[in-house]
């Protein structure tokens, strides 16, 4: 017997016929001699509704009743669950955030988990009873409702697994695994059986959204086997492990993208110590994330041009803010490019092998892909190109590092 | 300085525009220097679409987990118009009702309100801030969530309302008031000033539905002071209170209809000691209500013939059940009706006054209108006529008992 928590996304829970298709998978684990627990989202689009009631009874609201009103996505389908699984013989109970509990900083609406008490529910799963969890939601030391972000869900499922020591947290969602690349632009992308939480967490912030990025974090944190795998298929998942347990170490695991950049240019730069951090001061006081940097050699005029990259969402502010702070950096001219995006190749492998970013500069060169900015990490190396070649280099670099699928496609064979 | 819980229902929540409305009104009673409740409804609608997802997941359906998906509605709106509340400058927080608590029977979907613990709520209100309560929700004593059934915001309301020793429970709704009666039916229907409890509650239970029944009797034990108004006009509302108050004694308070009736007749009875009872016995057992019952003087072959009303929702399965039983019974024959309505006049003016029945009879006869059942209580005589006469019965006993409109119309004068 094994203790398993299943984690169940919106689109998997949109409405009652999914709810019993995922009753059913619940029935198949415990049918199997598994104690299990589940882990909720809201139905698909519900918790939008209920963010724009919120927004549009003030647009800056107080983040406590914010979440009181948010929360209320998964207490539905956590309740229609337990229903659905008592109606094919399954016992199962609802525990809501606040009846575990499940114990949260008071950061509403982005509140991180702390301790969750599980004494009452591994009781009430010993006597054969499945647990239904709504994800996303806690409760902060005064008592008061929290939720922890949009995507909250699989930290939830994650933390939940932590605390009842379950042998595995599967995460059912409407993707059947992690794969190389995005199947929409390259049909021959594989999908992976494993990749390791580094990985994972690289794939996810470069915008392979499979998991939202603080499960990953947490799953590495707390030994947590988890599996990706798909609500709709009996297709094996993707499991995301530890690096030491062993995975087949690929080169390059997978080739991800971020359409959601945008590049910004601040020309003619005193090129004095500090007025870098001149720039990125105002930016970090408007809470706005700088990633990608690129400072060029200075002119002879003792002047340079600064670039980096912005969330597209955020151009705008970036702009304003720097604006106001020309008198104090001194720079010339500002200018913004929204249609840039981010390719990155990513791989544990890369740790040990040379060459790996050459081949990644001859292949879009060779296609004439000018490269406006890089960085680099340990597992991952990033590119700033023109939005329009996004395709051509997701499919130019998947050839280049032999991740293209060569067996018969599904069902070729007589 | 008052206290005030004021009550808003489904069709005053229904959206952000109408909650904004809400807070208005929330405010002006917090500017005239008041102390603040306010119980809220779930959306209009919103209940509806909670139990239809209930009842398609599974017929029969544990209501513990029933009332974890519909208290979500009014856990919503609650936070909701906190937040419409702080944007336009009033200090308001939600509180749950496992926050508060407020503490009920563990009978799921219709649980009693047992102890509310006023402590928190009291001290945070006296620091200036508005308490929003869900209404319909209150939590077990083994912390589960429980719900009152269908319309029990107004119970809740008036339960806030005596746990707190509030001056006021202003209960608005869709109506402006109680009316001599229905004013679709009579255009001259008189909107009351003030009715007793104990109207009230006659004539909600034939068909006034204005406050739930259960609201109107915890009204009454508590001694709260109710006002019924509406939430889009601001004409003065109706009191409801109690006897002594010294309300102006009319013979009559108004006339009701319930059309929600069916007739059963169980002809060729033995008039024998004990047979009626025979006959109620299995409704009784399948929880059907019998309300009026008739039973004919016997004939001469020591047979007779007992009429009585159930629900009309009720009669196929009351026929069912009677069917079942005819040997135990030993009846001639069962005849049932649908197409019958029953009239009421009410009004605590009557204990003093005789030929109260006798003008209605005259004035429904005169009409040529036949009584097929009659039964009185101490503030009421109720009849049971044919469908087709009841808005001729209802305006013909509205003008008979004097209680038409005779002021010009509102805007008629220069």
């Amino acid at each position: 017997m094994a203790r398993i928590v299943m984690k169940f996304g919106g689109t998997s829970m949109a409405g009652i016929e999914r709810i019993r298709n995922v009753a059913q998978r619940v029935k198949r684990e415990v049918d199997a001699g598994n104690e299990v627990a589940v882990v909720v989202s809201a139905m698909a689009g519900e918790t939008d509704r209920l963010v724009g009631f919120c927004r549009e009874a003030a647009a800056l609201h107080d983040t406590a009743e914010y979440d009181v009103v948010v929360a209320s996505g998964e207490q539905v389908t956590s309740g229609l669950l337990a229903i659905t699984l008592q109606a094919i013989g399954v016992p199962a109970r609802s525990w809501l955030g606040w009846q575990l509990p499940i114990r949260t900083s008071d950061a509403h609406s982005t509140a991180r988990i702390g301790d969750i008490d599980t004494t009452a529910v591994l009781a009430d799963m010993a006597t054969g009873r499945v647990a239904v969890v709504p994800g996303f939601q806690g409760v902060a030391d005064d008592g008061r409702v929290t939720t922890l972000g949009r995507g909250g869900s699989d930290t939830s499922a994650v933390a939940v697994a932590a605390a009842l020591k379950a042998d595995r947290c599967d995460i059912y969602t409407d993707v059947d695994g992690v794969y190389t690349t995005d199947p929409r632009i390259v049909p021959k992308a594989k999908k992976l059986q494993s990749v390791t939480f580094e990985e994972m967490l690289e794939l996810a912030s470069v915008g392979a959204k499979v998991l939202q990025t603080r499960s990953v974090e947490l799953a590495m944190k707390e030994k947590v086997k988890v599996q990706v795998l798909s609500s709709f298929t009996d297709a094996p998942g993707t499991f995301v492990v530890d690096e030491e347990e062993g995975v087949e170490q690929e080169l390059i695991t997978g080739i991800a993208y971020n359409r959601n950049e945008a590049q910004v240019t601040v020309t003619g730069v005193p090129d004095t110590p500090g007025v870098v951090a001149h720039i990125f001061e105002p930016l970090s006081a408007a809470n706005i994330n700088v990633d990608m940097i690129v400072q060029n050699v200075a002119r002879e005029s003792g002047r340079t041009d600064v670039t980096f990259t912005v969330p597209r969402t955020e151009l705008a502010r970036a702009m304003d803010e720097l604006t106001k702070a020309k008198d104090a950096i001194g720079y010339g001219a500002l200018e913004a490019v929204d249609n840039v995006c981010k390719v990155s190749v990513v791989g544990v492998g890369m740790k040990s092998h040379a060459g790996v970013a050459l081949t990644m500069f001859k292949a879009l060169g060779d296609r004439g892909i000018n490269i406006k900015a890089i960085t680099t990490s340990e597992i991952k190396i990033s590119v700033l190109i023109a939005e329009e070649y996004t395709e051509l280099a997701v499919r130019v670099l998947h050839t280049a590092y032999g991740l293209d699928d060569t067996s018969e496609p599904a069902g070729a064979a007589a």
